[in-house]
């Protein structure tokens, strides 16, 4: 079932406007090569619209955001919501900073987005509308385990009947719910967060997914997920020694670019709840 | 003959000045070091004049521009061209948006530039003020091949009479022309279209071969083109079983810092039409 | 003694913010994550007071300063400062350009800097008010070698003492110095200049290691340099046939992810002047 909607990325090419931050950016153009995709960047008020225009998704990363930048989200994210577009958001560090709480909110007040994809600590604060981000990294009391899952299920699934959009909590245990159905996920590797940017990957290639897969969003949602962790597995299968985590970055997508349906729906670990 | 022109960018070591898009620009900095130069990017309309005067080409590339940098292009280019330097054009997605279209138009009316590189969409928007390009890739319906290749010979020639530009178009098949002449090109490797900024790079060296070659700018020009081609071949050969764009992407640029005049002579696939 | 200045940033984990050039951004917050730190980016003046009030150090870099993110520089340099938190200033291209030139002396007019890092172009220009630097690289003439070193060492340590703030001229032979002591340090290869941004990857992780050894910092800024010196080292000794800039840039962050306390104290290179 999952392997089908990668394989519907490769057959599908969508093209992917990115307004994303700067720090991860050519990793994020890279994973959607990889995966199939196309992607395109452009964060200038006056060239978003156009952009958004002939693109199937859009991808919006608040990482390194300006009053520019924020400005080119909402003209962009309008013009993709009229013309019905996949839109996805990645509130990086939402919680972290007023202006980051206060952009996401914004964008989210305008914006029906189809998914949000964050950590526990930044979704929490979209929820909340405060936060304890520490930094770009989940804060480790807000950590979903298996002792919390149950509430953090539960929690994912509201936040989505409340929101109208697919939520994506990643982090040790990755869940990914609409307002009944609940992917939880356990691929992956610890040693991803000691890579910039994995989680900008997920959201571009989530977007992605979602284009290519019109008639079965969750699943797309929860496909791009599972590829991103099961790469993660790979990709570290294939460390050799002396090696870190530049080059574990590299082997990530690396393995994207090789995945296909049957590799995909082989290694994905999930249940639905 | 081409061979010598990569040898005399390495004992030059031209400094070159970019105006770069943010996608691709480590790597366009890292492909510069590898084949002999040295990059400095600037793109605040306050600091390039002051930088472009101490380099000795400028790459102008409009992938992710704003307000300010398209200001900083003019100031650079103007400075630039009254210095008698080297300007290349990488007029990345014009046709995909009108921003893009008239600021690529804008340039090319003030500023006479040394050599114009995009894809065969991105120069046709160029040549007719609209395009049809395709988000950052070339639209497949104008794809040079063997059977439109004597048209687009004509076409490239006739462009570069017209603008006093080398014409740079590349593709399945690369074209290097000035009024009277055109390198038709087959290095390369389809899977470069499988990697963010083969063509950013290109455009970059590009530049630092025409400084470190200025009596010979069409050879220049095309050894550019055949390096980074070539780089592409020799990328591939040595690609391992599980390895994908990620790594590719730096074979590639291994390869150029590795590719010496003689390698390049005899790698260089080429006729002169 | 060394050794334990990266064990502790292992232990302690310390926030980074950094503003910093878009150009080798995506490897300062990798290389941060390698040694132990985590990394945060933000450029936005309305930004960057809370971001940096969350972290334990503020990284910056002028390397692709604009008006904007100059600002953004003073106030959350002011900030810092206020917290008691480590600066450090690395003054990409001062000397360069009349804009860098007076943004790295208006910032110093302003800010304390626990630690300044450049070469020695950059440094002379910051001392003495203008300079020749070329590009980003050093002039030639100006290169501490073994027989101007004696000269260098005391330059570099009145600097200190005039400034209060510690000193690395990073090149050939790297000083590092207060007011009274100055670590001579020849760690490194030459083939580390044809990496973009190991100069800017090492003023990032000496922010984090000043954080992580509040009480001694002269010596926590010379173990980051011979962390950086010797990664490059033990990343040139696996360079395999073939490669280069692209994948050794790799290694040499992979070298940094694998030091641990022991590896450091056995290939540190110093005597202290």
């Amino acid at each position: 079932m999952l392997g089908s909607c990668i394989e519907n990325v490769r057959k599908k090419v969508p093209l992917i406007h990115n307004i994303t931050n700067y720090v991860t950016v050519n990793d994020v153009a890279n994973v959607l090569l990889a995966c199939g995709g196309s992607p395109i960047m452009s964060d200038e008020p006056e060239d978003v619209v156009d952009i958004t225009s002939i693109c199937g998704g859009l991808n919006i990363n608040i990482g390194t955001l300006n009053r520019s930048s924020i400005e080119a989200m909402h003209r962009a994210g309008l013009k993709a919501l009229k013309l019905g577009h996949v839109i996805v958001l990645d509130p990086v560090g939402a919680g972290a900073s007023a202006l980051r709480t206060t952009t996401a909110a914004g964008l989210m007040k305008r914006i029906r987005f189809t998914a949000i994809r964050g950590n526990i600590s930044e979704i929490k604060t979209l929820a909340l509308g405060s936060g304890t981000t520490k930094g770009v990294d989940a804060d480790v009391a807000d950590a979903v385990t298996e002792e919390s899952l149950d509430d953090a299920v539960e929690f994912a699934k509201s936040l989505a009947a409340a929101t109208g959009s697919l939520i994506a909590i990643t982090g040790a245990i990755d869940l990914v719910a609409d307002g009944e159905r609940c992917f939880v996920i356990r691929n992956g590797r610890p040693e991803m967060g000691k890579i910039t940017g994995t989680g900008c990957q997920l959201s571009a290639m989530m977007t992605a997914f979602l284009v290519a897969n019109p008639d079965a969003p969750l699943e797309a949602a929860a496909a791009a997920v599972c590829t991103m962790g099961l790469a993660g597995e790979i990709g570290w299968s294939r460390m050799q020694e002396g090696e870190g985590n530049a080059t574990y970055r590299n082997r990530i997508i690396d393995a994207v670019y090789n995945m296909d349906g049957k590799t995909l729906d082989q290694g994905a670990k999930y249940e639905i709840r």
